[in-house]
């Protein structure tokens, strides 16, 4: 059966990064691998709109996340944590791990932070030294309002992380003019590529905590990524084929140009937005990302039965709700390597999923507004 | 220009199992990516000869490394470190990064510990809790007595815990027979993958330490690692692309056998020694390793020009010396997807790089001497 992949990570990879990547391999301590690391290096600053150093690890999302946590505190420090999802809450359990207070801000899932909630919790905890936060709330489907928070935390001690693991290159994040100290991201999202590579771009602000921090860290310290970094270097040894297909896929990202990326990427969302509007479903979230859309399960359908119907019979894998949403939203993603026809593809198996559980609607609608948006 | 790797990691990658992983990629929370871990849980015992638990990291083997020390031990705890180059030494900075007192015992860079040393430096010392030590210790292509080693620690408190990165597959490593209570190892070597992957095996009496240890940690937890691990899952996002590559290379060393494996490249090896004392060059190692033979440098000749003219003029690609052995020694491995003709290809190399720079011999007796062990 022809498989279609619409989850928020892994995302479809092009043929092209497949192949790239499925070369004979090279060895990383060479002039060749170095000039590879060179341009990967330099396209993610473009991907990331940043000046900053893009420090690369060999791991998935989480570990950029803690390395983002354990280099710039120390145990005994405060930061803030805004909570509205799965991930948001993976920052204040790595915070604790390490002896630091998170101070959290909890936003009802589904829903974005009032940045002057942040700005009210900074000033009645001048002491708090980071912001943690998150781009896209992947679990929710809900993008934040980082440069009004970025306005917030700029002009304090503190520094402002993002999460931006599942919406960056799907979800605008203007690193340096936003005011951005930390980006985390992770590879097998809006950069198409397989799991296994995360990053942080880190500002001098950022590394001006990294020099006091006190907390415990090996693999995944700052100050030994960027002494390697300054000789387009990598301390430990890179996940080089990631890397080779990291710069192909940059290239691919350059050839279409950021601001038609996220052009492509919010026509898709609307798209699917308006598709599953036209049958009556309900959006989950109250500001949605373009990198996923979360959707509400409607009365009378079985979500988890849903999902699964729709990935083993019809060969379209998206994605269940998790934790406390499992069951109740199903969530469709349209970010890294899609266009127009994904989406319609996504809608069908959505319509067709839903028509076997009785769900009573018009065959076709969904399709049809999404059409309309796409013609646009 | 053809190439050729001779590298200790990475190493060459069968090309079915390049085009495994550059298949569409799938989604890591499904039946049909659970049916591929299970297969990759249960190799990875075959390959460590092992019925313990094997975890893997979405990481380089330093992420490993750190792993089998702060999943352990804690603050103000004691460890052994036997340091024979540089990757036993990487122990002790990961053990000094935590706040733990690494008792090192100095081996003279080129030779394999004296197990009675270690005997002698547990009983001056009962409370250490870990003896951290290396099968082949690679920036000297050495390979260490662990059987013996682990006879010792065995009968003590302590674990003994091996990195096996760069010897496991191609020097023999019997885990549970030798009591290793953690297996430390990488995918870029003798499992023949990218680098990207790394693994621990834990030992109950291991597990036991990790219930009480209090250093720090989120993304390198076992506990974390072992609680999905039991449902067939990871914790994080695995490295999707290399843990099916994985399932393949297993496959291939499934239908080989670690018997004939650890056969081949002792010949492999062996035909290495031959050939390079054929023409009267000298071996750094007293105990050198079936992964990787590290040969000096003779007088007259440069070290560091050798390893790029036969790199950037001939395709060939080995190994330098590292750290304080920089133009003193060079290294070719003979690991993982290689077969006789590799190492003649390798001498072959060899003899036109030393040609190059004057070095006096009698063309073809590496070959020679390789040919006569290749043909037993």
């Amino acid at each position: 059966m022809k498989k279609y992949l619409m989850t928020p990570g892994p995302t479809p990879i092009p043929p092209e990064v497949l192949l790239k990547m499925a070369e004979p391999i090279i060895h990383h301590r060479t002039p060749q691998f170095m000039a590879i690391l060179k341009e990967a290096n330099e396209g993610l600053k473009y991907v990331f709109q940043t000046k900053n150093d893009v420090i690369t690890f060999a791991s998935s999302g989480t570990g950029a996340m803690e390395a983002s946590v354990i280099n710039v505190l120390s145990a005994g420090d405060k930061c803030i944590v805004v909570r509205g999802g799965k991930f948001g809450e993976r920052f204040a359990e790595i915070a604790q791990a390490y002896g630091i207070t998170p101070i959290n801000i909890d936003v009802q899932w589904g829903t974005a932070p009032d940045p002057e909630i942040i700005k009210a919790t900074l000033k009645k905890n001048p002491d708090v030294k980071a912001v943690y936060t998150t781009l896209c709330e992947t679990s929710t489907g809900t993008t934040y309002d980082i440069e009004s928070i970025g306005k917030i935390v700029k002009d304090t001690p503190a520094i402002l992380v993002v999460d931006a693991i599942s919406g960056l290159g799907a979800d605008q994040l203007m690193t340096d003019e936003w005011a951005v100290d930390i980006v985390v991201a992770g590879s097998q999202k809006g950069l198409m590529l397989p799991p296994g590579l995360s990053f942080c771009s880190v500002s001098q602000k950022a590394m001006g905590l990294a020099e006091k921090s006190k907390a415990p860290k090996f693999y995944f310290s700052f100050k030994a990524a960027k002494k390697a970094l300054d000789k387009t270097d990598t301390p430990w040894t890179p996940a080089i084929t990631l890397i080779i297909g990291l710069t192909q896929a940059i290239k691919l990202m350059r050839e279409e140009g950021l601001d038609n990326i996220f052009k492509r990427h919010h026509k898709l969302a609307e798209a699917t937005r308006q598709g599953v509007k036209a049958i009556a479903l309900e959006l989950y979230s109250k500001r949605p990302s373009d990198a996923i859309t979360a959707i509400k399960v409607p009365a009378g359908v079985d979500g988890e039965k849903l999902v699964k119907s729709m990935r083993d019979t019809h060969g379209v894998t998206i994605a269940g709700g998790q934790e406390e949403l499992k069951g109740k939203i199903f969530r469709i993603a349209h970010m890294g390597f899609m266009e127009k026809f994904d989406v319609v593809a996504a809608l069908t198996a959505t319509e067709i999923g839903l028509a076997e559980q009785g769900y009573k609607f018009e065959y076709g609608k969904s399709q049809g507004a999404a059409e309309k948006v796409l013609l646009d």
